[in-house]
């Protein structure tokens, strides 16, 4: 296998719905149209954030397939494709490498999370790498899986030539320095999950992130980076403060609706959330929007554009 | 809709996969015929113990079919079919009545577990309930799920016409008490979901349960179930005090591979689990033997045949 | 030492503060005294519900003689005496006993939750019960320090002549019958330290009760227990489920600010509450009001004086 | 009140006991002539680490007293004084203020940790910085206390003159990055409470910690340090690896007698602990030994001595 370096600041695609509940794949595509232009260095599609949990095999197909045809040139395409159990995953992956998935992002399996110990996640993530066509990359979010992977089990696992990577989402940076030492010396991909953690990440070595809030601010990660790799550590942590109330807003308080009515205030389409999802009240979206305009003004003093 | 009032010991039954890890349907058949003779008053097919979420659809199918099939008469069938959302859980819902299933447990969903509030698990539950051609319960299991559904909000859904009943799997005995409150006057069944709440449950008035143990200790919960019935109320409490360790030993402890290993000792067919659920060791053999043959001879002083 | 075989509802007495801070030794006296005649077995002083972590060595011992002086003939008095030490918990203990204690409720050490295994609580309560004048008891409350004894310590603890029993006050059903179990044969009381558990407790053949909720409803245990002793199991429920909510509501929505006020609602002194705990708002009393007039309301119905 | 910016690495000095129990006040002030070398910037007395809730007043004021008489020219003292209670804590601060206490480091008070919310920490500590004559730090460590307090409190707070800081020991590298946005501009010391998370801190702005680590291998703390502020990152950081494992044994898997072992280990007196807390196993202290040999000569090849 090929050898992947991933670097910048990739958003998990949040899926846009109809009123009816209907996946919106023109207002998807709309999305990806303008995000090519934001220095992005690539996409998650159907991560946590896309409501993947509330899509049909065909749904997330199509999705993927619509990334690939309109992603910038040079754009990395990443597929979540984790599902409880290897043959399922490793088919699921495996159709979605045929629609243009250059690498995959396989959840740890859940269901009985209490079973879920490194030797059933070293069984687990070693039977996907094995049947699966694209390189995999393993994704830690205990928030939603109450799983969290152990050192032992990255240490293992990163030995796997198919196995190129990881996405923690635990916003745990001692847990990252762990993982980066323990994989250290291997082609293994350490990136960060959440912008909550993105500048101390950085700092420790890390680059490449997956962010939620690359969906309605994109710009915010990729100059945060740049001034980080020009070596303006100052601006770059400032930028990072001041996108971080923006940030647990729409990961924390107010959840998915939040992220989707923060990416409609900043011009990209959010649409309607899908049941079991409620739709943020009115209160909501302006507590969402009072933190999202102060986000934008503090960026825009740094000279960034939300 | 007609009321069905569900009363007696059910069975989660487990899934049986020969060593390539396919399912192994003539094993499940035949723990079908034995568990007929034992009193048991239904099955549950694809509950959390039967291994579901490694299931596919057509393997799901194919054991309700099943179980339809082999039940003796009079039992009920109760098949679990809850997705993560409404449209795919009434579509398979559909399937499996159509292959035989009476009722249908429907698990709370659960990915965004922190977002599924009272008003999410209202409109999710009260979507499947009108779409479902038979009847529907809530399957509260918080140890799996992260989720635990409030007395608010199963005071509105027994109000449902389709929806009759909730399989409550914490052992929160004062939950149990809550929801026979709020729900009192409803045709609502409050099944305990797990035999370590048993014999308090029926203190409370409950009278019908699904437990784990049930598929190696069949006639211990049916048992128990007959002296309280009959008014013997110290046989029942002994009963149920000498199965608990062997309940903790296969729902806690030692897991569903526990409770397999069970099964065989009990003389039924539970055969190898499917990855990433990993092998039970010769020391957890060991471990649930021990305790097997425990709670065998207890119950054979107090005249019960596990 | 003398057996003791402990029976009937105690209350975790409140300790009600003046408007500066000060305890209100006057109002702690008179609610003893109307207490004497509603049908309580006992007294608790300094536990948890009395904001004994508050309360300096001196006031504690006050109010462990004025409870002496004060209390009915024939009631038993115990006297919360844990502290994170066995040295200083044990000097603490002789000295409530010199006051007129005829137990010790001793709280399991706390601060280094996570090293609080089996060894370190039985290493502690062994000396704690070897240096103490009176018997003791162990009080498990996980709620407030995190800490929740297993069976294997109870178990070893329950052989010691001078460890008498023990005050669960976790709700857990499932474990109070464990603990009944592993200690059965010994002289050795298990109490349901919760009214949460209270009826499903005496169904498991639990004679004895220390409920907060006894401070504002005193009436309801003992008339929950004389049913129940009386064989009218259904009285006994419905006298249970009555109070329920209202326990709920000053054990948990509203804490001890509301058990308090409940306690002032029903013509007992609770007096204002100690920082850090902040008192209760308008809209708090307002709740815990309705809650109150519901429960009285409901049990008059069953012929009980709240 | 005078204010006072905290700089550097101080240990929660630990408390050597000797075999009967006994404050061992001889290796104590061992401990402090040998660690009077190492660069460290001062000294907490009486912290988690000190097995405080296990000191009489008496032990914990002679504690104070001693580290003010040994501790090198120019060194913080900073006293561990918080209680329960406000009152107490005022008494009990302001004797350690008569023995030497620079400053006085509260803990979040946490009995009823569910009643700890921001109104009751503003009042409480608002309180204690009113009475005390010396300048007091929040101590936040939710790993003992299940309490953690909120920006919200944290910013209100940091504006009291007398309240110059917080100790946050949670390894929450995001929650330290708001607590120092929320407190910008005040003369608070936001001050990094473990090891694991002593990095990342240096890189967002925190220029003081205080390191259980500090006890056992003081110069990695402050060679990480002087590195760093010479703008050597690469080698702090690597000096921050070479140190993680051993952190995370003597904080989480060894916790205290794994601590007070590797004191031993690198020639400082850890001493025994005292009840309820348990010895270190023969097999624990090979395992100590081992992480503390990798951690020492990892170091040793970075050019630190342990």
């Amino acid at each position: 296998m090929a050898q992947i370096k991933l670097h910048g600041v990739m958003p998990p695609m949040v899926t846009p719905f109809t009123a009816d509940g209907s996946v919106d794949y023109a207002a998807f595509t709309a999305n990806l149209k303008s995000w090519n232009s934001t220095g992005l260095s690539g996409y998650l599609v159907n991560g946590s954030n896309s409501e993947t949990a509330y899509l049909s095999e065909e749904e997330k197909l199509k999705l993927v397939e619509l990334t690939a045809e309109h992603a910038a040139a040079g754009m990395h395409i990443m597929a979540g494709t984790g599902l409880e159990e290897p043959r399922a995953t490793i088919e699921f992956t495996n159709k979605c490498a045929e629609r243009g998935a250059m690498s995959a992002l396989v959840l740890t399996p859940s269901y009985y999370d209490s079973a879920m110990n490194s030797a059933a996640l070293i069984d687990f993530f070693t039977r996907v790498a094995e049947g699966s066509r694209i390189p995999i990359l393993i994704y830690n979010v205990p928030k939603y899986t109450h799983v969290n992977i152990k050192a032992d089990a990255v240490a293992k696992l990163a030995q796997h030539e198919n196995i190129i990577g990881m996405k923690d989402s635990t916003g745990d940076v001692p847990q990252l320095a762990n993982f980066l030492r323990v994989t250290e010396g291997q082609h293994y991909n350490v990136l960060v999950g959440t912008a909550s953690a993105w500048y101390p990440a950085m700092a420790l070595g890390i680059q490449a992130g997956i962010h939620a809030l690359a969906n309605c601010a994109p710009r915010a990660g990729v100059a945060g980076q740049a001034a980080f790799a020009a070596g303006d550590y100052a601006k770059s942590c400032a930028i990072y403060q001041a996108a971080l109330p923006l940030n647990a807003a729409v990961t924390g308080t107010y959840g998915i609706p939040g992220l989707k009515y923060a990416c409609e205030l900043a011009g990209y389409h959010g649409g309607y959330v899908r049941c079991p999802l409620q739709p943020l009240s009115e209160e909501g979206k302006a507590g969402v929007k009072k933190i999202f305009d102060t986000a934008a003004e503090k960026l825009s003093q740094l000279g960034v554009q939300i």
